[in-house]
């Protein structure tokens, strides 16, 4: 099976919600992502920690065929650290601090064995960097990068180059607006597509995510949980589940890419149960087939019967 | 087929959008719904207007087969006025005046050849007026209501008792966490499941609209659109489709209410293209049809294939 390339975060979390807190917990982009993508491919692992960072997990991360070699353990050195507040609703945060550590000087370095990596996961980084892993690498099958409002608003000549290197842009309803100055979600799609990507996946939080590219749209809701614990990590671990199934099928059509969407939805809807990681840490392939089928039976519904009476 | 019964307002509504302005054009939930769902089946219309109101209206909605001896005109009365405002999302609107008129004095008379229709729409209105309408007709084989966040403050017990004697309650999503206290919507549309009706339908706007019942969730998106023009009447046209299909159908089973609101979502896709009704009047069978197919072309992905390889 081909392998996946993850490049972004791994960093310490200190987050509460109405429902508790948990403090220096395991999380960052790439370790959701990883996580996610484990489920279904090897993955290979970019980023930088401290010497404080768990050992136990990245344990666990080798056990799940998480290539490491590209994770630097700076010795001395301490890893980022973000600390955010989630209000009732669940989905506004606030975030209380951000410390980047060793993360303040993260240049990716993908290792020379890595570099035909065929599926590429960009987690949200600086674009600058962002680019650089694409310029180490030979040109990948599947690229999928998310980014944010920050490199939108202060780098986006980067960010638009790196849009004519990548096959699918992720961002979210707001990060869609902003991008291309328009308030309409579906031209926003339009837009961001005349920028570059093959692919746009508009994330919508507990509203679901669509998938637009040249051809049409796809839509999904979001599984309607009574248990959402912590949102952290939800858009990451979608991100990992997607370029993951991609992976496993190793096949980048419009039926793959909304299967992937579909798996992304699954894993995201899981990873939110529990705080951090755990929920995560716990999910089996099987788990994740009989969630992906919920979300199938969710939403299927019979064609429409309107041409079949007199009358017609 | 079966008839569906409607009880609402008629209206002249002003409308300012960031794309245009229409002044006394007709709407009112009785009008956005009697259009939407005499596409499907016949039509027996309840409300009342002055005699402002546009004769050639209520003659278009006769052509249509909406019929009309439930509409009261009041000679020397003056319709139900109101006036709104768009902001740039489309989503947000401000009201500017409200004009009662003869609705002030609305007093639903269901004539009697129409005391047993067996599919009934209660638009949002005073929910002591949506209980004497039930408390004229003999018990219907199924009863849409709508409310609003006025109701819910100010007439919870007439709702609470409202809500015992109906099948299915639509409400938005912020009307959802108002009736029921919870936050989270799943565990809202449980507590309102428990208030009586045997289905809730939350209405999301632009992110689509969700089925609930003991059984399970349905989830629909929303049709992306380039061009929303004014969402007015958005969701009474959304409910006419609901109904009327069921009607259509003559069936109330779980699928039977997926496929109404496949079709509330299509119908509602169109209303907002244009200002007013103007969209729903020019709005056939045929293109409803074709909507409705998008949506499921917009939606499906295939089964999970993760139990297909070894390994599994």
């Amino acid at each position: 099976m081909p392998s996946v390339l993850i490049v972004g975060s791994l960093a310490l979390d200190t987050i509460e919600t109405p429902f508790g807190r948990v403090d220096n917990t395991v999380g960052g982009a790439g370790i959701y992502a990883g996580l996610a993508a484990s489920l279904l491919a090897p993955v290979r692992l970019v980023g930088a920690v401290g010497d404080d960072f768990p050992q136990e997990m990245l344990s666990t991360l080798a056990q799940r065929g998480v290539d490491l070699e590209g994770v630097t353990i700076v010795e001395g050195g301490r890893s980022f650290r973000w600390g955010g507040r989630y209000y009732f609703d669940m989905h506004t945060r606030e975030t209380l601090f951000t410390e980047l550590g060793v993360f303040a000087d993260f240049d990716p370095r993908i290792p020379e064995q890595w570099r035909s990596t065929e599926y590429v996961f960009l987690a949200n980084i600086q674009p600058g960097l962002q680019i650089s892993v694409l310029d180490q690498v030979a040109p990948p099958r599947f690229v999928v990068a998310d980014t944010m409002n920050f490199w939108i608003e202060r780098d986006r000549d980067q960010l638009l180059t790196l849009l004519g290197r990548i096959d699918l842009l992720l961002v979210n309803d707001a990060e869609a607006r902003q991008l291309s100055g328009e308030a309409n979600l579906c031209t926003a799609a339009s837009t961001i597509l005349g920028l570059g990507p093959r692919y746009v996946v508009i994330k919508k939080g507990e509203y679901g995510a669509s998938l637009v590219s040249r051809a049409g749209h796809f839509a999904l809701p979001a599984m309607p949980l009574p248990d959402v614990t912590d949102p952290t990590g939800a858009g990451d671990t979608f991100a990992g589940g997607m370029i993951g199934m991609l992976a496993w099928l190793d096949d980048t059509s419009e039926e793959a890419l909304r299967q992937a969407l579909a798996v992304g939805t699954a894993v995201a809807s899981v990873c939110v149960q529990d705080f951090g990681v755990e929920a995560l840490r716990k999910l089996s392939l099987e788990m994740l087939y009989e969630r992906y089928e919920s979300l199938r039976a969710m939403t299927t519904f019979a064609p429409c019967p309107l041409n079949q009476k007199p009358g017609w």
